[in-house]
């Protein structure tokens, strides 16, 4: 597949998503110019081979400014105007905001248009950078007004030549949507990670995967955090107020655990949890709901990758797995996610193959 | 090894759990009785090889209890008077309120002592039973000063039989432990996922794994939560009203996020966060941590099983293990954890096999 990009594609801040569109765009031959405040990361980004280093008389067709979200916009004004016939986008989490202060600049806008791939590892820093990182992610492109049509394609050609998948939203709708998909849930699981700290190491001995999963997000970088919230803080808040309400409910109910209504006041609201969660899209963005089974395997190299072996022996494709090591024991259970339809026969043919089923 | 019971062991309930413990019993070769208030549900029990009907002149050395919690002391009470000479333990997700129900109803507690495994799947019913549930996952045994080490014996038999780990703890320090880990995850899962019903479809879309996680117990059995969340209510409003004081920094953080000081007051919880889930245990029970990076899969039967298959070869064993399908594409991403000291051997020779490592 023939890039879509002419190039250079400038880059502006070589983190890990900076170096990672670096690699990407190298990969699909494009030239690549990279620029960060530190010479240090520059340098590992060189020489990790996203790009080269900026020359006088550089003249990009296309800039991607990949910066924290408090500096975006400040970085985004100063390459239009260095830049004055480039199109400039920026990845920044929000929106909104780098936007509504790029007119404020003065900035010239048309030029501009925010994107943001949903793409990211725990790690930072140009060496946590991959080539990969966005294939198959969706990559948000944040349309406004006052960028034509025409302008905003070099935008869509490097999203698909990273591999993404290209999402239209309004700055509106984006910051909105990201707020409940992945701002609120940040702060949900850091206050609950908040609770475990004067915890008893007798209860959190106890923990299973639940509160695992409920708090694996507590562990986000903080500094990094504090700058999306604060930049999308309205619709972050109305959610969290909504989320209060709901909680208040819960909390009322269980004073008086007994009283006429409460069990079915924390019935609706178990209800209404049901309800919500099933809305979320399945895993290849359909709705279909996969059956899943756990196999029991012992805990030594090769054991997993017998088990697969023989799944796909038997012509079964996994739609997703999951490894979870029993507490204090040698023994790995491996929770599959399989079609419906094929439940039974894999029960029957793992049994047959000696495998323990745990359900 | 050999059985400690001596048996037989009456099952009062035979749902998950009690078949469970009936298959886990018969396994171990000991004579398990059944009964529950469905004919139906019984006789798919007793079909299924969890262990016979009652007779009469039954004389069973120990009784468990697998009834939902809110007929859990009724039922226990019934059998204590049944059985005079038996041990009867229960495994219902709260230790307290039975309890005191029990000493209300002025049973013989002096033969009852209740227990809680950490086990359970999301499926229930006596189908959904398993021989091996129990195996390697905690089994809290709730010591109270009213009965004798020797007649608690049985119960600590009834769950090394089952292959489970012994936890012993009070019934208030249980309630505790399982509010914080469990019943407060459930409802702040619950929740979050009622956050989800009103959402636009777009937003939805935007959805990844980190929501996922935070909304998985939100799909959790109304009816069944409802009466744990009703018989652990203090505990679980504990920690909710701690949890509601945590929110509403954030929420007035939030309301003017340019504030002096608002961005320190967001870092101070976000830091909070990283210090608590910091304190979950690692996964074999141990303070241990794994490194984790993530390698491309196409998404055809068969291609896990080879990449474990080689992860074998090269001698490394996986502490864990997470696919994800990427949304919109045939490609897969395999999150593996591993002993930190692995990590760069294990990336090399994974490269030089050809396998795409992307983090």
């Amino acid at each position: 597949m023939e890039s879509r990009l002419v190039g250079p594609v400038r880059i502006v801040g070589v983190g890990l998503l900076g170096t990672s569109v670096g690699l990407g765009l190298r990969n699909r031959g494009i030239e690549t110019i990279l620029a960060d405040a530190s010479p240090t990361n520059l340098s590992i980004a060189i020489d990790y081979g996203a790009g080269r280093a900026a020359l006088p008389g550089d003249a990009p067709q296309l800039i991607v400014v990949c910066v924290p979200p408090d500096v975006t916009a400040e970085i985004v004004a100063r390459e239009l105007e260095a830049f004055p016939d480039a199109i400039v986008t920026d990845v920044a989490s929000v929106k909104l905001a780098p936007l509504a202060e790029l007119r404020e600049r003065g900035a010239d806008v048309s030029r501009y248009i925010g994107s943001h791939p949903m793409a990211g590892r725990e790690k930072g820093g140009p060496l946590a950078g991959r080539a990969d990182l966005f294939i198959g992610r969706p990559w948000v492109v944040a349309a406004h007004g006052g960028i034509s049509y025409q302008k905003a394609n070099a935008i869509d050609d490097l999203i698909l030549d990273l591999g993404a998948v290209l999402v239209e939203m309004t700055p509106e709708d984006h910051d909105r949507g990201v707020a409940l998909v992945s701002h609120v849930p940040q702060v949900i699981s850091t206050i609950l990670g908040r609770q475990l700290s004067n915890a008893a190491n007798a209860s959190l001995n106890l923990a299973g995967q639940g509160v695992r999963d409920m708090t694996r997000l507590a562990a986000s970088d903080p500094d990094l955090w504090v700058q999306i919230l604060g930049a999308n803080a309205a619709p972050v808040r109305e959610i969290l107020v909504a989320y209060r309400e709901d909680l208040d409910r819960f909390i009322d109910a269980l004073a008086e655990p007994t009283a006429p209504g409460a069990r079915r006041k924390l019935a609706e609201e178990m209800i209404g949890g049901n309800a919500g969660v099933a809305r979320l899209p399945g895993k290849h963005g359909q709705d279909r709901t996969f059956a899943s089974m756990i196999v029991m395997i012992d805990d030594t190299p090769g054991q997993l990758a017998r088990l697969l072996h023989e799944i796909g022996e038997i012509g079964v494709n996994l739609e997703d797995l999951r490894l979870e090591h029993s507490p204090g024991a040698q023994i790995g259970l491996v929770e599959i996610s399989v079609l419906p339809e094929v439940v039974s026969r894999l029960t029957e043919e793992l049994a047959a193959r000696g495998w323990r089923i745990a359900g």
